[in-house]
């Protein structure tokens, strides 16, 4: 008989009817002449209740050897439950063991663990209710986001991980190399890149955007969704070494358009998390984070509110609450600045558009107009209740004249990035996209408070284990 | 008005129907008192008919300006096409060019370019017909993929990419470090690893198996699709040095399980891009191989034949035709015989199982039975009509202690290990994946000669340019 999924089972199994299981028992309860197994195969967070009634093959042995941690497979009958909070329960009419754990020495053990010493046993966190939870939630999120794409005729373009390309330019990078370093420290002399792999110094990416607008401006609409790195030696809630970035890239688009797009994205993803992971929320709200569910229903229900730099400062300057960091038009808002805007001024998600050029990166389409326009760029970001930014985009430069002079006048050599100026030289169009870090994402949804805890390995200074 | 897909104008828009489009202008035909462009935006190998009437405003301008490579917008009414190979046409009623590409230095000419020639301007490429197809036909693939794990409850798991994990071992990696590789040199001294980023060497991943087995074990059925990477010096039209892989992992699942799903795999992905991309499909067949249509029949219409490794050799022994490489039990398949049995002896897809312990990793699952079934492990290969291996998969080896001696026997250290053997410690089951080179399927769908020209941006030695 081919087995059945617990989540199927709960859902929709027929009462009466006989099933075969396979899962891990997460805890075990005896009674007079009966036996309660919680069995859980990692596809929901609840698990199936068996009952081994006392003339079940083998009782005592099974009873003995089963405990927490241990594989099996049941043969039953799906009866009604008359426990809470669950619709159905499995009569076992036989049960085979695969693989016992010693309760010596497995770690999961049936008493609450810190989630500190969860993450120094990465291999096993993920068989506990948590960490099943967030990595369906991860798993959801992540599909959802390609079938938002894909209604929409967008490719999915695979940019590379390693480049030598010298327009990466800024962020701290990791080396890619081939070369033995203990030959090259025994030399003393200055390191031959002719002899490495890739014939010059080479790194990991730190984005895919300027690739993906390549594909762009051959397929109209792109995305990526891959793996990017940042050697930033940060020990925060906030920060991994190496994560999953989406980027969005658009041709025919402009702030506006790529605004749209962004806010329809999060709708997508919320609306398909919550449909999908219904129980994995709701233990995120009543067991992590009381204002996950408020936060992702002004997500999925509030329309984005839609303001400028300008207006933000201006709404900042004459609030009564005191910040941290100065308020000036000119300076980055700060994140006590961009939750001050979405949490207590607005009370929903806002989107903060045309940014000062002087803080934004050179690729952002100076703005047309008066004096004071040319002195903001077509960015923006996505500020949202209970997280502040999410996601930052722009319009792209797309005139040959001002993106060389921007290049110039930020200090990089326009030669550096002769294919990116290409795109402007051969059938420039209007485009624009923007990115948002997967694990950021998670975390927003989820509710959890460390990033390190929304991924399966996290990776981070000292730490590359598993 | 929002602008319409070039795609779903032929395949369903409305005659006589206003609409907007914009894309690049792919040619120019001028006849007298009327124009004619082939106006492509990525969306599908055929680009919309515009035809552009004297009495529009600018005509002359207009035709002058726009060349091939140049970026519009067109306003237009769709009309019944009188021309071949198309259902309509536009006749247009303005036109805005975006930009222009100077036919003297773009490089993309009305004529053939040589595939050699595109790939050093791989910033261009994707606006060729070819290039074009070809990711078209990787993305339906990505997502198919996609598709097929989640419509069964596969969990999309990331596993790391950078690894300091001992256990990846065998196989030419590339190492990963923040150190200041010059002033590593100008010591003259032993690498001091402490001071690097991660606290030791560390490494880009050659495979997410291991940690996915992890993750089986948690949720019971899981499938990467991340980049791997390796480092070997290989000039070959089969090797990247950065490539993408696919490898699902099933628990409570044995080798005959993993073949099924593997084939079921492998005929929804090709279904799914044959009923996506016809066009592109029939590019392929006409332009860049005529057995693309009849390998993929062959997978889609023909149930896979399974035979043991054993009988392979026995069919190779025993038929007529000459090998390079030696026919020896114990000896691995080489490219000639895995074609010959698929191409020639039985003219359909192949599974081979249960190969010789002493050519498979330690890993895979010992066979019971007789003293000469103890000798073979629980191993696959999928051979194809056209490419030859195309999956590799295994039972894994889910017994302790076997393990252990199999990981000794390898001349490798258990502790090393410490967290895959707990794996077999804490609730063991049978669990089995596969492994399947993602450009490599991409390859064998479109019939490309060379890898490198199914992945936009390829990496190989002394390439890591864009």
């Amino acid at each position: 008989m081919a087995s059945a999924r617990i989540v199927d089972l709960l859902r929709k199994g027929q009462v009466n009817d006989s099933y075969l299981v396979r899962g891990w028992v997460r805890t075990k309860r005896e009674g007079k002449g009966i036996a309660f197994l919680e069995l859980n195969d990692g596809s929901s967070l609840q698990g199936l209740q068996i009952v081994l009634p006392q003339d079940l093959d083998g009782y005592e042995t099974l009873v003995k050897q089963i405990t927490t941690g241990t594989s099996i497979e049941v043969s039953g009958i799906l009866v009604e439950s008359m426990g809470k909070g669950q619709r159905v329960e499995m009569q076992a009419t036989a049960i085979a063991v695969f693989g016992t754990a010693d309760p010596e020495t497995y770690p999961l053990q049936k008493k609450r663990h810190s989630i500190e010493f969860l993450r120094t046993i990465a291999h096993l966190r993920p068989r506990t209710n948590m960490f099943g939870a967030v990595f369906r939630v991860r798993n959801a999120c992540a599909f959802a986001i390609h079938q938002f794409f894909q209604e929409r005729g967008f490719l999915w373009v695979h940019t590379p991980i390693v480049t030598a390309s010298d327009c990466e330019g800024a962020g701290e990078m990791f080396g890619v190399t081939t070369l033995d370093l203990n030959k090259v420290a025994a030399t003393g002399k200055p390191v031959d890149f002719s002899q490495d792999f890739f014939g010059k110094p080479a790194f990991l990416t730190v984005s895919g955007q300027l690739e993906a607008e390549i594909m762009a401006t051959a397929f109209s609409n792109v995305y990526t969704f891959g793996p990017t790195f940042r050697a930033e030696n940060s020990n925060t809630s906030r920060h991994l070494a190496e994560f999953w970035m989406i980027e969005p890239e658009m041709a025919f688009c402009d702030l506006e358009g790529d605004a749209d797009l962004a806010e329809d994205f999060l709708k997508y993803i919320f609306n398909y998390v919550l449909a999908t992971c219904p129980k994995d929320m709701e233990f995120f709200q009543e067991r992590v984070n009381d204002r996950v569910m408020v936060n992702a229903q002004k997500i999925v229900e509030e329309k984005f509110e839609r303001i400028t730099y300008t207006e933000a400062i201006a709404i900042l300057e004459n609030c009564s609450k005191t910040f941290e960091y100065p308020v000036q038009w000119g300076l980055d808002l700060q994140s006590e600045h961009e939750r001050f805007l979405a949490e207590e001024h607005f009370q929903k998600p806002v989107i903060v558009m045309d940014y000062p050029l002087g803080i934004k990166a050179f690729y952002m389409r100076v703005n047309e107009g008066t004096a004071s326009d040319r002195q903001t760029v077509r960015a923006m970001d996505i500020l949202a209740p209970g997280v502040g930014e999410i996601i930052g985009g722009s319009q792209r430069e797309e005139r040959l004249d001002v993106l060389e002079s921007r290049i110039r006048n930020v200090g990089l050599n326009p030669e550096d990035y002769w294919w990116y100026l290409d795109l402007r030289r051969y059938g420039t169009v209007p485009h624009a996209g923007f990115g948002l870090g997967f694990e950021r994402l998670v975390q927003f949804i989820t509710g959890m408070g460390n990033i390190r805890d929304v991924i399966p390995f996290p990776r981070f200074p000292q730490n590359a284990e598993f």
